[in-house]
């Protein structure tokens, strides 16, 4: 038999599209990450269990181990529907958690939901966590939080309430025009800072020629006028910078802060203050364990 | 020996990316067209010589049989690079062409040159003599042409000269968004024309929306608020919407004509329509081989 000591008091997986991460959380606070490529997207209903135990099989003591979801793996697509709550609402508690039942006895799984937006429509799934994770540490935030990524969200926060959000295809169309496109030609190379400011700043006066000032990247670099780390730098600044044009009433006059990977966070952080606004930023993954937290504590407590 | 009636006059050829379109010319004034899909990109520049000749060999006759072509072949990764010649400028002609060394006696290539325009960076190759065939039936049009396609282009011309352009990414981003993105699972369907109207609106007044409105789509279906083909004809309204909304200086206040493909001249009809635009539409493989006729016309002069 294990020694107590030795195997986490609880777990908390973040189940995305393309990645599983799993944290497991000890009882002297210290926790400790796995994460794999079995994502959402690969498995049937019935893979979820299997693959979730090829991760933390070795770790299970005795009794029963909570395991606490949030992302992908509650859509329908998933391991078990976990139905969007919302808005306006706080982010989803275990309360509203789906039960999952599960065959091996070691291990009890709760999925928490989304939150969808009926109009405009918009969802989240893995992010109301990270925002859970956000208020568990700053409880009194007004204001709004940005989570850049393939989907960027941009999401009102009031009274501890999500009150509304709204989804942008950011990160999607950078990855699609970066590797898929004519435009794949013209990229290859570190991202330019000044080229990234610059084209910030004519996203932002003129959203509308966005099909325009890409092609103009194929056509520079082809023209020899232009090289492909400004051309990376430009595509990356266009796209960030229609994202905050078309979010400028999410954003203008309000107290922001960024959630998300450091790389990413820092671009939009950059971006955000050729407007004059200063945008803490702080780790995805940090709010996602701290999210889960919260909600395993409300477990603990209920 | 072959009956000379029987053996084109001269060959013209629209060699593209992905395409190959061979238009066999003869005396009494008919055209015979081949395609294959032996496009520019799959060919070393060796490959383009016997590409074509497996197309054209048995309808060759005694003597040498001209070969006009435009398109990519004429680009530096084609068959032979035909360099750009730059705007303000008449579309090129066959003073301008680049001969190509050939193996076969029995043909002699042409290949016309693209247009380059230095600030903003852009290119053509193939339009120009889409361009220059339209002005061989209309040659007093002032005004804009609008060529949509994978890369759309809106020129102005005045006095048979191509005098700026620009190009937008729009078609390549349909097929990225359509096929390859998360809104692959919400557009299989055919395309709605109201929910294309209204998009077009939609984003000729909100263009800087365009990443948050497609990632709406996606939403949209999940929630079950809006069919597949409601999303189909958004995404393509969206996307030409906010072309035209781009494009604007180009078309506000002056004669418009379409030149492409029927069904998506079609959707650009329509949606300028929205903004009181009456914008003729003619067939684009038609225009290409007017211009390679011309460009062939006054090879025969010189």
């Amino acid at each position: 038999m294990s020694n107590n000591t030795k195997n986490p008091n609880w777990i908390g997986v973040d189940w995305g599209t393309s990645n599983l991460r799993v944290a497991l959380m000890y009882d002297d606070g210290t926790t400790q990450c796995l994460t794999s490529d079995q994502g959402m997207s690969g498995l049937n209903p019935d893979a979820f269990e299997p693959a979730l135990l090829a991760m933390i099989n070795d770790h299970l003591g005795a009794g029963v181990t909570p395991v606490v979801i949030c992302g992908m793996a509650g859509s329908r697509q998933g391991w078990a529907e976990a139905p969007y709550i919302a808005t306006p609402c706080n982010p989803p508690s275990i309360a509203e958690a789906v039960k999952v039942k599960v065959n091996d006895p070691r291990i009890s799984v709760s999925i928490l939901p989304g939150v969808k937006q009926a109009k405009p429509a918009d969802v989240m799934r893995g992010e109301e966590t990270q925002i859970a994770g956000f208020l568990a540490q700053k409880p009194d935030f007004d204001g709004v939080l940005c989570l850049p990524g393939t989907h960027s969200k941009w999401v009102h926060i009031s009274a501890k309430e999500i009150v509304s959000f709204r989804t942008f295809m950011t990160g999607e169309m950078f990855a699609l025009l970066a590797e898929q496109s004519v435009l794949r030609f013209s990229v290859q190379a570190e991202l330019d800072l000044d080229a990234f400011d610059t084209a910030v700043g004519d996203a932002l006066s003129r959203p509308e020629t966005i099909g325009a000032e890409l092609f103009a990247l194929r056509a520079g670099t082809l023209l020899a006028t232009l090289s492909e780390s400004a051309a990376r730098g430009r595509l990356s600044g266009l796209l960030i910078g229609t994202e905050l044009a078309g979010a400028r009433p999410y954003w203008l006059g309000r107290d922001i802060a960024l959630i998300g990977a450091g790389k990413l966070t820092a671009l939009y952080q950059r971006a955000l203050a050729q407007q004059g606004i200063t945008a803490p930023a702080v780790s995805g993954e940090d709010m996602v364990l701290s999210g889960l937290s919260a909600a395993y504590t409300q477990q603990v407590k209920t």
